[in-house]
């Protein structure tokens, strides 16, 4: 999927919501856990069929269908095929911090855009280079870059100066070098908006998918405020917001109503 | 498994040696791929079983299992089992780069530490202490970081200087502060080996996880003369110099041989 087609349907749905799929069977409703053979792929198919429309983008977070094995990650195959073949408009997004030397980048590659239908995967930065720009030779295909996270250890490295520039910013700057760099796409905590006057500076084209609004504090407001350009460039995350925001039998009427009003921000804001 | 263990078999079997599996269905014989119902499975179990005798450790590249969809990720599982099962004493490494904001590096945690019984899991440092210590609650369990990668993306931001200290560096340092530190082991390329000398004086105790040798250039003298310590402390890997060392009929027999002729050198070395 090409950004462009990101942006029209941003300005069709009137959204830059993108819904993380992050399945845990100790908080889905446990009616279901009970009664579905497949409660990780209902789950999540129900709640997609009930906000597609609500949202441009899905990230799906492999771990939560790694953790169940071979069941889990059969889902997570499931999962993604049923999404690109109902929805192909949504951005489908594989969270997976994947990235290794050149050689191994492109099987993960192949697995996340051949075995299946991801538009984007999410990649560390730390191997540099060779260990992203595998990912890049897929035409239409996204790596989106970890460049400052929205959890406690980004301070450990990402926030250190590095000749006196941070690393994050090392890694937006360089990585702006690489092969076929237009299909970069990178990862900015909503925590952090007041960094993103400075990160559009340096990638002020790219789209940007924000974790952390809602759950862990950031502001929808601000990282609009400072993250959005032309073609609006943002692709903000909610997950547990979405998901649990019940765990009775009206899941999905709650998931639908806390995807509307993230929504409606977005729309407030857009106009 | 504890490093004591991993110390008594590097001197029970005079090896230091981690066999990598990174299995390429267009490197394999052709006769086995011809005949074979599950090839990645029984060409990595017919390595395993010519040449457990002379190494301490495997390590799974999970990638080339994971570019084959589900039935990759089956055969991860079914593989990771039969060598844990009929080889207990080999550390089990999953060569996967994971790791993820704390709730979510808890999830693969359980995936290699849980669903499959890895002993260790190479992690990516980016995201700073809490996407690593999720793996470090698990008793006898280790994670391994990245540090010093063999590939040329090194260059990009592990050899840059922050704060007049390059970031692998402040990696090591700084990780060492973390809950349960002694169950971290580190990455260092044997393309890199005169960084071992300031590798050492950082983590003097740790255990190396050296990929690199043969195939990359890097020399196996250099790095036991530089980054052994009392415990020897190093895994050395080789992959494709075993896994291919003839494609024909006598491919088990020419991986034995070749493991064979790393293993005296070791042995050499150890002496």
């Amino acid at each position: 999927m090409t950004t462009q087609t990101i942006f029209e349907q941003i300005q069709l749905k009137k959204s830059f919501l993108c819904l993380g799929l992050d399945p845990d069977l100790d908080k889905m409703p446990s009616h279901l856990v009970a009664s579905s053979e497949e409660p990780l792929f209902d789950f999540c198919k129900t709640i997609v069929d009930h906000v597609n429309h609500l949202c441009v983008s899905v990230k799906i977070n492999t771990a939560f269908f790694e953790a169940y094995g071979v069941v889990g990650f059969t889902t997570l195959h499931k999962l993604a095929q049923y999404i690109k073949s109902h929805y192909p408009e949504l951005f489908l997004i594989a969270d997976a911090k994947r990235g290794d030397i050149g050689n191994t980048s492109l099987r993960y590659a192949k697995a996340f855009f051949e075995a299946m239908p991801f538009d984007a995967i999410t990649i560390a930065p730390y191997m540099g280079k060779d260990s992203v720009e595998p990912f890049l030779t897929y035409k239409n295909k996204h790596a989106i870059l970890l460049a400052l996270t929205s959890n406690e250890g980004a301070a450990d490295f990402q926030l250190k100066a590095k000749d006196k520039e941070v690393l994050y910013k090392q890694v937006l700057k360089q990585s702006q070098n690489w092969n076929n760099a237009s299909q970069l796409m990178y990862v900015v905590g909503a925590t952090k908006a007041e960094h993103l006057v400075e990160i559009r500076k340096l990638v002020p084209d790219s789209f940007l998918l924000v974790p952390g609004v809602g759950a862990q504090g950031g502001s929808l407001r601000d990282v609009y405020k400072h993250g959005a350009n032309k073609k609006i460039g943002l692709l903000v995350n909610s997950s547990r917001g979405i998901l649990y925001a019940s765990n009775g039998e009206d899941f999905a009427e709650a998931a639908l109503e806390a995807a509307n009003a993230l929504q409606q921000d977005m729309k407030n804001l857009l106009n």
